[in-house]
C-alpha cells in the first residue's frame, strides 16, 4: 500500500497510535518497516522480525482493551535517514476512559523506499510508587541500574 | 577530553559499559552527547538533560552494587548520523557475581563533531513470570500494551 505510507516520521508515529486505538492489525503492520524490527511492550521480552511483531500485536488487539492514547512531551532527534522519538505515552482506559495510566515509548524510524515507517516500538512502565529501594539481597531490579 | 571520544557507536557502547562497571560517572558522562539526551532506567522515569542524566547515574553509582555486563544479541541499525543498538544486557551480581538477571536495552548514538556520542539510553526489566495475565479490572499494566 504504497499510496498509505508515511512522508515523514510524525505522520508514521500518528499511524502508529490510531493503528493501536482502534486495534487493526493491518493498519498497524503497515506502518513497521519490512525487516530488521525490534519491539519491547512494557515488562515484556525483545521480540525481533516482522512476523513475531505481528503475532505480539495480534495478541494485544485480541485482549480487547480500549485505549486511547495521548502522546506526550515527544523528544526527537532526525537524521536523513533515521528519527528517533521518546514518547510519554498518556493512556486513558476502563469505563468511560477515566482510568490512566503513562508508559514511556522510545520509537525508531527508518525512511525507506516506502517513506519513514518504524523500527522499533520499546515501551516500558513507570513505577510511580516513590519509595526508596534498600533492597541489596538481589531480589529486586530497581536497584541494579 | 577529545581523544577519548569514540570513532564508532561500538566504541561509545563499549566504553558505557565499562564506565557502568567502573561506576566511573566521569567516564560515563564523556559518553553522552552535551544535550538532546535521554535516559530511562528500569522501571524509572523519563530522564531529559545532561546534568539530571548525570545525577541519575552518581545516584546508582552510590549505590555501590557491583556489576558485570555482557551485551548480547546486539541488533544494529545506522545512519550516518544516528546509530540505534537493541541489546540483551545480561548482568551478574552479588557474591561472586553469580546472580544473573537481563534488562533489554536500546541504545542511541549521534555522530557528533567529537565523535560517537550517546543519546538515548532505555532500559527495561523484563517480567520472567510466564502466567497468563487475565486481569481485566484496571490494576495491571501488562494487559494494557
Amino acid at each position: 500500500m504504497p499510496g498509505e505510507r508515511y512522508p515523514t516520521p510524525e505522520a508514521a508515529e500518528a499511524a502508529f497510535y490510531e493503528a493501536f486505538e482502534k486495534r487493526d492489525i493491518e493498519a498497524m503492520m503497515s506502518v513497521w518497516a519490512d525487516d530488521g524490527i525490534v519491539c519491547v511492550h512494557p515488562m515484556g521480552p525483545r521480540i525481533d522480525g516482522r512476523r513475531e511483531v505481528a503475532q505480539s500485536w495480534a495478541d494485544i488487539f485480541e485482549g480487547g482493551v480500549a485505549l486511547r492514547f495521548e502522546p506526550t512531551d515527544v523528544g526527537s532527534t532526525h537524521s536523513d535517514a533515521i528519527a528517533v522519538h521518546c514518547v510519554h505515552e498518556d493512556i486513558s482506559f476502563g469505563p468511560g476512559f477515566r482510568q490512566r495510566t503513562r508508559v514511556i515509548a522510545t520509537n525508531v524510524y527508518r525512511r525507506t523506499e516506502d517513506g519513514w515507517r518504524m523500527i522499533v516500538h520499546h515501551a516500558s512502565p513507570v513505577d510511580d510508587s516513590e519509595g526508596e529501594d534498600e533492597d541489596d539481597d538481589g531480589g529486586g531490579r530497581q536497584f541494579l541500574h
